[in-house]
């Protein structure tokens, strides 16, 4: 038990809840047998649902939560008010040292408020940042900030960066990797007030490798690994990422069945353009980290089904056995000392 | 002449001057008698390559300029110095009435300092927001500001918004044009300072048809007619646009070359691909106009081909005959007054 790593999986989150994210921690500890995986939410009906698979004795616990929090509620008061949701009750395990980690597809805000209020910062973490794994065309780019934390400051863009390095370089596997600012233009003298004056800071940073601006143009090409910006400009970056995806995908397959020479060739591309499309599916990356907390919370799409909840819970473990929040302590008290 | 639409165009600006420029120009005047366009740069070189075209008596005149502002400059110098540059040349023409509009594919900082510093701004508008069309599954979206006013206030938002409706409706035909404000969620709550202030001011406004906020995802799918945001974010907006469409695209066409069988589809959808890709390509629709000025400024991709660079024009007669700029003078006179 002393090696599991423990993860609380809430399992009344998301549009596929319970079904799919049972299903996906099943899948999980089906691959790993150090995983011990705490499914919280609705005793009955969980109980219910996970006799349908076979798991090693042991890997999966059922604790009881016996309220949810819905996706329209404001985080903050549902996080307060529902103390005995799925999301507050799995918190409360990774604060108390029960559980290693968090996965959650449920209210993004409530997760992002609950990790704040309920797990607490790593000391000297200023602001916790969301930061999502995004496709490109060479892989995939971490986008940090992507969270709750609007109107950010130079400091805590220096944060990120310090911080989705690490992530990058021992949870993905990044040698250097590429930081860089987004901003809407290439020289350093570009930029709103933000930009200007966290540009210099970056450049300081002694333990970051800074290439310098990255203009939103060329992320998908891969142009950066680690890609820093304030939280609503790292939204807009990412649900444009998925609206993009979607809409071109769509019209593409419209385009192909307006003449029968182009149905016929559809037939014929659809298995390679299906494969192309996958490797543009965010899904497959796992969730995203809300990084600097003394635990780990991971948040995965709202629509995830069992192979992003599986992913998800196999991240923690990475992100354990890498020990990312003793580095990121280091980092940031090597900074403040 | 006294009808007629004078365009001035720069024909030194953008990768492909001045030859595209010039073959974009003789389409124009083609298609249309009223338009009297200036070709304006170094006399000789436009002289020589004008030879290839005929052109209706009047319908183009070359203004010499012996100076070019080049991209990398930076702009409000560039401005100050060049003074007898096709962008300073042709911007002094446009203050001083000798041509209604200005169309350049060369310098964005520069087209956008000189608008304002030569040209000026209507009375009462505060900020002359840059605004180009994009490509939706429903047609087009006018986004607004793209242009250099980083850092704006909430009455720039207001004014953005009031001359977007004007400009999608007597400019594009939209009837009763969506207005819609970038957030980084549906509810009115939700979004940083600048947004949470602008939001009930935009709710307020009587001559528009605000729907409340858009997230990033809903723009590919045409949610919205006019999105209001301020510079920095609307510039991530149209960069990550064109490069989302330009990687998915390429892989999409490389991975229908990684099987025979794939191959041979390939061939068949190529028609079909293109024309939906079409649809998705920005030049169809000519430039961006810069708004607010005293007359009309109109920015195109430094990459424009003759036919950006012919819409644009024809762009700028329908800006006048529908006098959008009077429309825009009465709009902010009234709500001042």
């Amino acid at each position: 038990m002393q090696d599991m790593v423990r993860v609380a999986v809430d399992a009344m989150g998301g549009d596929n809840a319970p079904d799919e994210i049972i299903k996906g921690v099943a899948e999980a500890v089906s691959l790993r047998e150090d995983i011990k995986v705490f499914l919280v939410g609705k005793e009955e009906l969980i109980q219910e649902k996970l006799r349908a698979y076979s798991y090693r004795e042991g890997q999966i616990e059922i604790v009881n939560a016996t309220e949810v929090i819905e996706m329209a509620e404001p985080p903050v008061v549902a996080i307060r008010k529902k103390k005995d949701s799925s999301i507050v009750v799995a918190l409360k395990m990774v604060k108390e040292g029960k559980a290693d980690a968090f996965v959650s597809a449920g209210s993004s805000g409530a997760v992002l408020a609950g990790g704040q209020l309920l797990v607490g910062r790593i000391k000297g973490v200023e602001r916790p940042p969301l930061a999502p794994l995004i496709p490109t065309r060479k892989g995939v780019s971490l986008l940090i900030d992507c969270g709750a934390n609007v109107d950010a400051r130079s400091s805590h863009l220096v944060q990120f960066a310090k911080m989705g390095s690490i992530y990058m370089e021992h949870v993905v596997g990044v040698k250097k990797p590429r930081v860089a600012i987004v901003n809407i233009g290439a020289e350093e003298e570009k930029g709103n007030a933000l930009v200007k004056e966290t540009f210099p800071l970056l450049k300081e940073c002694k333990d970051i490798h800074f290439i310098g601006s990255i203009e939103a143009r060329d992320i998908p090409a891969g142009a950066a690994d680690v890609i820093v910006c304030e939280a609503f400009v790292g939204n807009v970056i990412l649900k444009l990422y998925e609206g993009m995806a979607s809409v071109l995908v769509g019209e593409i397959k419209k385009g192909m069945m307006t003449s029968l020479r182009s149905k016929m060739g559809a037939l014929l591309v659809k298995p390679a353009l299906k494969e192309t499309l996958k490797s543009f599916d965010a899904s497959q990356y796992g969730g995203a980290p809300l990084l600097g907390l003394n635990g780990l919370v991971v948040k995965t799409h709202g629509s995830s089904k069992a192979q992003e909840v599986k992913n998800s819970i196999i991240q923690c473990v990475t992100f354990k056995e890498q020990q990312i929040n003793d580095k990121i302590r280091e980092n940031i008290i090597r900074e403040e000392g």
